[in-house]
């Protein structure tokens, strides 16, 4: 049976070294690329090599429903979810625009959709149940139900690690996630509910008043809660499943770009079962949602960008993506100052 | 005869409404792509089109010896100049291996190396003369020099356009180029000295505070200064050319991307030349050369990228441009609510 938490390698320092002079002998002042620097030799330790390759890069988008969205918390209705799925598969949604243009593939994962969907190139069925339960009044889902998520989503990466893809972004698509999102910040970091919880896809006044106290009272209504303790009371099949997939790209030691707010909620799960998947996560982005600020520090990530984005989907991990390759190819492609015959400093 | 300063058309609003409603009417959330959305509407605007396109986008990278060079202010000779202009013929610099990924044609152009290359694809031919005087005796070059190398960059940029380019990158290299940019930044916008100058190529201690010393030398030689007397006095010929290059690249409606801190002073000195040069630009990266903050507020600039990268080279745009494409994508190629029957707002 797939695990719910593999082994997950921490990264060692046998190649840092020769890595970090592969790095400082190219033709530029030591450090000049900065984060660039960084993700370089992040890449090398995640893969163990000198010169390491990206191959059949993927953006996975998770993809469920909430009992919560039917409590009011978002400005968009239920729908949207399996329609915005239905405009991924079509090409048309904004991930799908990156995603061209970074030379990225597309899967969408239907964690649990509350629509049937006809099986479709790039879809991939792995509906826990059609939607969660309300957590204002109940459990969001079964502790049957989170384990299967996890061991999907750990499931799905190691196969794809099998085929050969060393590098995943990872979004997702739920009306009312960053609700769950934002309830699992709150009871897995400690911060406040009022400031976990923000505008999501663009509460204002009084509906975001709405959401604040609604979220203030699911979350009274449990104490303190071990991951899968919260995992089950509020989180989401597509959180769920994500942070499995988090897992499971760790344990091929395939390097995981985090999207946003929501994919931030699961590696705040997956960070709780397996430390070690920090280690191989870089986080894609600062998003403009309130909680997100807080999730980073939660997390100790420092993101790359900070483009006042909040759309979700896997689109700030998307962007991200360009600069893993501008990172590999510095490190594959540049040449040293030896070889490029440049004097060194005076 | 090239003008030095060509007709630049302020951007209008005849299409900005209709800009604005189309990407309202994207599938995502009133404003969910941040400032991917203010780009996609720049760049609209730039090239009067609901569907602006990136066509043969180009990386130019102006290259200049700088008679202070020899006075000590860098950590590297001024052999390192031409050595690199080498490299970037060779494609074996950072700039190289970014514009790669990113499917960028590179240029280079030599304002004025102390050094004789033979012909070389890629290579511009456009030498003032073999470097600049030091600033710290005397004006680095005449003022027929630094109108020759303006002129040189309009024209430059306006055969780009003619030939179709409607995006270029623009970079440089030059050693001892920081401290002509911190005294343009100095004497142009009334930075004070020792916060104009930093560390350039990675000086530390002593070699810091001696090239601060020399600049404050430097700066003191002369009074207030108009731009072409700032020019003059402490340009370099890559910057002059690069100043000439964005003035160019505006008359012909192209979108222009600016590096770090020299290409930041190249702006300064166009922007005072021609201020609708700004309704072109896209400034890239925030550098980690300790006046480019300064020197971004003087521009009322916002960069897109905050890696704290210090090389130049056009490595930086580069790496933006991949945001610009981004926004080009998303702007062109999402489906709207409408055809792709997602649901708006509840």
């Amino acid at each position: 049976m797939t695990p719910v938490c593999p082994a997950i390698a921490p990264l060692d320092d046998a190649l840092t070294a020769a890595l970090q002079r592969k790095i400082d002998g190219k033709t530029k002042p030591p450090g000049a690329l900065g984060r660039l620097e960084s993700l370089a030799l992040q890449l090398g330790r995640v893969q163990q090599r000198l010169d390491p390759q990206l191959v059949d890069p993927r953006v996975y988008i998770f993809a469920g429903d909430h009992g919560l969205a039917l409590e009011g918390v978002s400005a968009y209705p239920q729908e949207v979810t399996w329609q915005m799925v239905a405009n991924f598969l079509a090409g048309g949604a904004a991930v799908n625009a990156l995603a061209r243009t970074s030379g990225m593939a597309v899967r969408i994962v239907d964690a649990g959709v509350a629509h049937t969907f006809a099986a479709a190139p790039g879809l991939v069925d792995a509906k826990i149940a059609p939607g969660t339960r309300s957590s204002l009044h109940e459990p969001a889902m079964t502790l049957g139900q989170a384990v299967a998520a996890l061991q999907a989503g750990v499931a799905l990466m190691q196969a794809a690690g099998d085929e050969g893809c060393t590098v995943v972004a990872l979004g997702e698509m739920g009306i009312a996630n960053t609700s769950a999102a934002a309830l699992l910040l709150h009871k897995l970091a400690g911060v406040p509910m009022d400031q976990a919880a923000g505008r999501g896809t663009g509460l204002e006044g009084a509906g975001l008043a709405r959401k604040q106290a609604l979220l203030a009272r699911a979350a009274a209504r449990t104490g303190p809660l071990d991951v899968l303790g919260a995992l089950t009371e509020y989180g989401g099949f597509e959180i769920a499943m994500m942070a499995g997939a988090m897992l499971g790209a760790a344990s091929r030691r395939m390097l995981v770009l985090v999207d946003g707010f929501i994919a931030g909620s699961a590696m705040l799960v997956a960070a709780r079962l397996a430390p070690a998947v920090l280690d191989y996560a870089v986080f894609a982005h600062q998003s403009a949602e309130a909680g997100h600020a807080a999730m980073l520090r939660a997390l100790d990530a420092k993101p790359l960008l900070a483009l006042d984005m909040r759309l979700g989907e896997g689109t700030g991990a998307v962007l991200a993506y360009g600069l893993v390759r501008a990172a590999a190819a510095f490190l594959n492609d540049m040449a040293s100052f030896e070889v490029a015959g440049v004097s060194g400093r005076a």
